[in-house]
């Protein structure tokens, strides 16, 4: 039986809704220390509703990096229709990375949260895991434990925004071909492959991560 | 010229190693959550003083866990004795990890701190590079940029740690060796090597960390 929503689920999910797409907003724009006041009247919503979503600015911001980082995942997930396991995390690491210079604000965010984010159960460490698995059961990678190997790559990830994050001159998109490199040996392919997998054509995904529509 | 030291900076020395050592027994005792008058009561030193040298707890048991981490950089650097670089880097890693169990109060510190860990000018990052740089230089590993792998290599580590933390039933040894495994790999060992260095014999280091001698 599917669960009817009442008229005031619906507006309860706009307003929510309305909330995240102004966090997302301010965060691309690099303004999270603003009043909440500001942040409702951005979101068209009453000031006292903001507390029954949330406790704080602070889980209103991460919550905010969770759906971006949950929709940044769901356009992987689109991108994934190439043949070979090993393309396919390349590519999505590739991309990922290349989010540090796109998006400051949300990787502070990220930053800030740290090592939780690798032992969540949504956004992309779930989907680094799947890839992973696949590879290893197509017998394009090797035969490893993919939970250490996916706190490898997520752990990375972090630890690499952070420099990213400390040196703006570093070159984020060749950072981030050399991640995908190292990525792939640790998952068993010959460095000749790697190299090449990632000097491949990477799909375009402007435009697509933050801010979100906030029709 | 050598800077001579007076009588009150010796005593000054003194009076700070006294209290990181007692941050660092309560840090091996799991009791973080103390007052400021229980530690300098333990380090046998002045309320007072504690403030001359750290601005709160946090500062204090930060440095306590730079100090014990710099402490046991030098222990891995005297078992450095290994022609092998990929030996000898194989050994730290499998022994830092599985530090996460020996001393989980100082990993959770760890954890808090986060990212900072990995672009730090002291501890076992810039050990890390060093290693892989030697490794590089001598022809063992692939050629790769050392900064990208350190960055792997220590947010991998911590993401590591946090998984352990955050899972007591597993096994911390053989999530180490697998660990370094996966590391070996990503440096361009093959697969075969890499296992077959990771179940070398491992030297004993117990007792070698945390508590400080606190003479």
């Amino acid at each position: 039986m599917v669960p009817t929503q009442t008229r005031s689920d619906q507006r309860r999910a706009r307003t929510r809704a309305a909330l995240i797409a102004a966090a997302q907003n301010l965060l691309a724009e690099r303004r999270t220390n603003v009043p909440i006041l500001e942040i409702t009247q951005l979101a068209d919503v009453g000031l006292g509703s903001f507390y029954n979503h949330f406790a704080d600015k602070e889980e209103l911001f991460e919550t905010a990096v969770d759906d971006a980082l949950e929709r940044f995942g769901g356009i992987l997930d689109m991108l994934s229709d190439h043949e070979d396991p090993a393309v396919v995390f390349a590519q999505s690491l590739r991309l990922t990375v290349r989010l540090c210079r796109r998006e400051p604000a949300l990787t502070r965010v990220l930053i800030h949260r740290g090592l939780d984010i690798t032992v969540a159960d949504r956004g992309l460490v779930p989907r680094a895991r799947r890839d992973i698995d696949a590879g290893i059961a197509a017998g394009r990678f090797r035969n490893t434990d993919s939970r250490i190997a996916v706190s490898i790559v997520g752990g990375g990830a972090l630890a690499l925004a952070a420099l990213l994050d400390a040196d703006p001159k570093r070159d984020a998109d060749r950072a981030a071909d050399d991640f995908a490199v190292d990525i792939l040996c640790m998952l068993g392919l010959p460095d000749s492959d790697a190299v090449e997998i990632c000097q491949m054509d990477l799909p375009n995904v402007d435009d697509l991560l933050v801010p979100a529509a906030t029709t």
